[in-house]
């Protein structure tokens, strides 16, 4: 809230803290969260959220370790809740409604909201979050927290509330910082490099932002627009190359996608996106025929280690020598990689590939396989190189959105259907 | 969400909803209901939830009535909540703990949130709720409805993410008239009054808005800049009057504060209002040196009617030559309103005057009584006139407002106090 | 130039004027133009020009003549000019040319640059240049002056440095005052007349601005979107009438033009106006096909009562029945009003009509001629009700603006040539 | 002016250039430069200036040679002026005025003002002119364009329309990357350098800005928020460093000011924008109570070698071992460093010292001399590493402007001026 940060350095400054009260200062974080719990002055419950937010910061994993162990105390209790629940189940009034509120939740969930109605609270929770997740792995009773941390989360970052913004090279190097340091798919080494994927007329970037966190984009997209389908990375991020009109283009290739905070893990935001983004372009660039992404294969090679373990070990034999790779093996890892993609394994039948899932689910179809169209390290570990198009034809999305989240049908043009018996019965 | 709406009226226009579904516009707002909750498509869902507002705001009451009714049919299963309650009261699990999550909401919880997410949800939510409201009061079973709805817009309206706006004439005409619209104190006739009381350099105006209600402020103050203290509402909204350098002025005057939103009942956002905006002035202008409001006692009449009707007619009967009342009735008059304000006969110990009970809980003090304050027909209505002096020191406010709100202590200055015997113990 | 105001009032709070120089307020205006022409420090320069204007804003009449008067004293050396135009045509150095620039131009252009430099200053010599042509008229010995503030106001009001920029409901209420004051062609009423013109969906108003004027528009133009050519202003502004879509027009039909500024007074903005809007409405929406205005005819009618009287007074006669006008009187008011158009006999050979000269100038056709198509007091007086249609075909602009500018050919539409043989040669 | 470029590129792909004239692309730069001087259509003329600012940016400096010469051509008519002077002696009319202005320009300022009505054409004519002073050194015939293009960079550029902005770490990366390409003081050698000058609380940045050219800083300023006055640039510019509350600084530090437009040369912002910079610094942090500069002496060592070669001499040899500098050497820098300053032999009295000259003719005083406060190599090659403090009074700075330009009278501390005698009458 603007102008907070005035009242509360006022206040600290002055010392006008309400007299009855200790000054935040002298207190462990435990007397600093009961008071931010039961302060029922506005001002000083947020001074006191404030000076806690900042202890927290502060903090070692250890200490954090102990401050939620610490929260853990302000559980619900059950009984009350059953006892609620009894009672609505007979009366079915609004107070017993309420009542079941009241009680099915823990009361760490206000100490977030209280948390939350300071200056940058949203960002401070957001890195709360993200610590808790970490400290969660080997700590598993800390996972309770999160269930109403996510859920504040989820509705705190509702899709109605987040804006659609264009980054550019006339955006603020405060944004701009973050896009380098988040680039999770290929990394942005320099501000020139930055400088290459934003500035020219045929590159595109775009990110959703939350009013209260406005310097911190929450995932962003890096488009380029192209006469056609790319095949490898470095027809995208090569330079220099020839720059082309915008106007020119017929193809956007969604190349990059990047979730920029950890703390909002679980919270999606990539569904709307690619189809936001390709909605604006095409508004702006009525030429654009095409939306198609050029994307990693993360698991590849780990699947075929484990499945294929005869093939992977061909393969690896001959990765010293890429351009000369014969074309029967070409067509043996095509085969593979098909059955990667439409052929599931898993109990919930749906790709072994998360990128896979993630465009799938949004109603992409996949359009191609690219063998070695990223011949850099990380591109060889994870999938010997492959990378793979996937289309969005924007009136195809919400009906191959619907069968795969329905009956898991994968929506794949004929070239790579061709190259794999369907899936057993 | 910005493009929605073109990414709406593309799927309406072309015709390119998933073919296993129906048309939205061939559908009851029942079948609507049912598919804004069951359909997994992002885009659809949001169409079909488009598509339900409108159609929501197009009913008639019995229409809403119904379909509220309808809604209600989405009710938590208190079985299942128990079950999860026992489970967890065993376990302390986190699976468990979000089993009550789930099981402790009703499912129109989720519709509510899934309204949210439409372009101009938020809007759309807000005076949702104001019908339901509205219709709950002859309607009583509507009321649970509102424990959910009512959280939810707390949720969404955390003091974290509202801003404040200097409103004046610089101002877009679409909020202005918003503002000339829910002036609730004194009303604004016109354009021209409008311009009056934000024009000129000695008055000013502030609002909260909402980032997702970018044209609808929450909630606004308006501020004159003064010399002195006044004692009548003319003193600050009588026209043609000389205006003052903002420089010159002494005091800031609070002399009308309005809630706007009816869909927000219940949502407070008038506490940090006052405070915020003083200290902004302050930093402004740091030659200001007091902060006071002017204000109505809407209650006083009433009460005064009830608890001591001789003295009520007494004033009824000389109120056709008010500058004439004679010094004891003056006298008798103050006498009471300082009970009035101070020696509270209700359940709760607080003050009857609900902008006294307002001002007092942010902490001001009662500071001066001014009998024929407000002699507009309205005034005379609701107080004799009687308007009053709330003090907002900053040094002051947190603890007026904790010991006000633990012990019901009132802050008053001594010429108020040394009318009225204190409160028996 | 911003701040600058802070500096000023800071050095008269302060007195901290430079020494050897007099209280800007206790000086005459003859002094204090005096101390602006000669004063070297930038600051004290600003703080005497600042008062100057002060003192300039709050003169009458006579005053202002005063100074003017006083001013021309500043003119140029004709002899010293003179030696430097033969020291030029002889040497050709830079030297010579730069002492031509100096002696060329009067001392009080170098005035007006200095009055220019002060905060707001721009405002206020546009203001000044008011005044000057409105006292040059009873007072032709003014005229020198404009010959330079003129010269002055077409570099700085270049139109390199006009933004465009869209006028609606959400524009400031500083600015929107001014739309309702300027509205020089169908009168606005009232803030509920601007809003039927500015907020639905079907009409549109764009205004250049000058950035050092930023709440000032300099000519704005009032568009609505219609299904067909309007042949009535009733059809564009009666209320209530049905709103269209923006995606359903066909027709953006400039119903009003206004120049806002008398102080700018032949630095023309208009001719790049039309066709910027045309090209942003057709960007927004591509459906447009026809860009047309509907025009007043505002010496229609004294040329009639000048060339043709009799035919003046028929008319005349029947003007209490408009309604029933005869069909033959129709058609020679056709005929005549494609005379008014097409066959000029002014001196420049250029139409009568004052609109007409700048809708041709600006390369559009005549297009339709509508009788009548302005009933109210001002049309008939004017032009017995006569509003046309020019047509901005966006292709054909610049080849009619040649032909016109070049030739005087008027390009109009088959049936209004038709009423008239041509022009004799 | 906005959306012009869509009707340029519009009449470019369409080919509906007015029918009588030919394609822009088929035509020399001289035929171009015909078209652009006689075309009346406004749109076509604004196209055909467009092309040929184009043609021009394209050509090598021979090229550019022969336009600037083909240019000289459309030169002024010495006769026509004499004639239009001595009629204008005689009549005094208003008329003959106007004719003296016409006949007084060449035809190549109508050039330029047609060049400059072209979207981005104040930054093409700024261009321009850059080249335009650069090929004047070897081509002196050239310097008469100038006479005419200054004049209007003066108009286009008055103090009234220049805009202060802050250069921060939100600003664009478009603004920034000039900010690294334009320092000239102490340069900023990568994105992480300016980082540190621009985010840290303690360190603020000040550009001037055209409207006409949004991107480009035209001069800026460079502050940094510190407890004392500097001795030394490390102590500013030193990484890692410990950085303090804006809020706690006592003085604001001008260590770096920069002119950003080669083609601007001659046309002074300087001298407003350090008086206006430490005004809004005094206003956003009212403890600031002292104002200066950390400058360099780039003409002390040249001075030195010419005036006192043997001093020069002995400073050299002791140059490897700066820190054991002798204490009389070091006092004989100081002398002759005040002598340098202080005791002009300049015809024109002012001092030697090209930055001394911009700070004493701002109004600063010279305050302190810090030996070594430089010890980079360009600070030890122009000034054996002398660096110097000006302070900037803001009572003062008038008085003190004054004084220095009427009477060459230099304002300095007393240590300083004590070092030297007065300069002989």
């Amino acid at each position: 809230m603007q102008f907070l940060n005035d009242i509360l350095s006022h206040l600290f400054d002055r010392g006008s803290m309400a007299k009855n009260k200790p000054e935040a200062s002298a207190l462990t974080s435990e007397e600093l969260l009961e008071l931010v719990m039961t302060t029922e002055g506005d001002v000083s419950a947020n001074v006191y959220a404030h000076q806690l937010l900042q202890r927290f910061n502060g903090m070692d994993d250890d200490a954090m370790l102990g401050f939620f162990n610490h929260i853990l105390a302000l559980d619900l209790d059950a009984n009350s809740l059953i006892a609620a629940a009894k009672a609505y189940r007979d009366s079915q009034s609004a107070d017993d409604l309420a009542a079941i509120s009241r009680h099915a939740e823990p009361r760490w969930q206000e100490l977030f909201r209280r948390l939350n109605a300071v200056a940058n609270g949203t960002v401070a929770l957001v890195h709360m979050r993200k610590k808790l997740l970490g400290l969660s792995r080997a700590n598993p009773e800390l996972k309770r927290l999160d269930v109403g941390l996510k859920a504040l989360m989820l509705s705190w970052f509702n899709s109605g509330f987040l804006v659609l913004k264009p980054i550019d090279w006339a955006t603020s190097a405060t944004v701009l910082e973050k896009i380098i340091a988040y680039e999770a798919v290929h990394e942005i080494e320099s501000w020139e490099d930055l400088r290459t994927r934003l500035a020219p007329e045929d590159r595109r970037c775009f990110a959703f932002f939350h009013p209260a966190m406005p310097d911190e984009p929450l995932i962003f997209v890096e488009v380029a627009l192209m006469g056609d389908t790319p095949r490898a990375i470095n027809d995208v991020l090569k330079t220099p190359r020839e720059v082309i009109r915008a106007t020119d283009a017929t193809t956007a290739v969604f190349y990059s996608i990047s979730n920029c905070q950890a703390g909002l893990a679980g919270i999606s935001f990539g569904n709307f996106l690619i189809k936001q983004v390709a909605r604006a372009l095409q508004r702006d660039l009525p030429q654009l025929s095409r939306f198609v992404t050029l994307s990693p294969v993360p698991g590849f090679r780990g699947w075929l280690n484990d499945q294929k373990p005869a093939l992977h070990a061909d393969i690896a034999a001959q990765m010293t020598s890429l351009d000369d790779i014969d074309d029967l093996l070409r067509q043996k890892i095509n085969v593979a990689a098909a059955e990667y993609f439409l052929a599931s394994s898993r109990a919930d039948g749906r790709p072994h590939d998360p990128v896979a899932r993630f465009h799938l689910g949004n109603g992409a179809s996949l359009d191609q396989l690219n063998l070695f169209g990223d011949r850099s390290d990380k591109g060889m570990t994870q999938s010997f190189g492959l990378m793979v198009n996937y289309l969005y034809e924007l009136d195809a999305v919400e009906k191959n959105h619907e069968d795969y989240s329905r009956d898991n049908v994968i929506s794949a043009s004929e070239a790579i259907t061709a190259l794999v018996p369907p899936p057993k019965p």
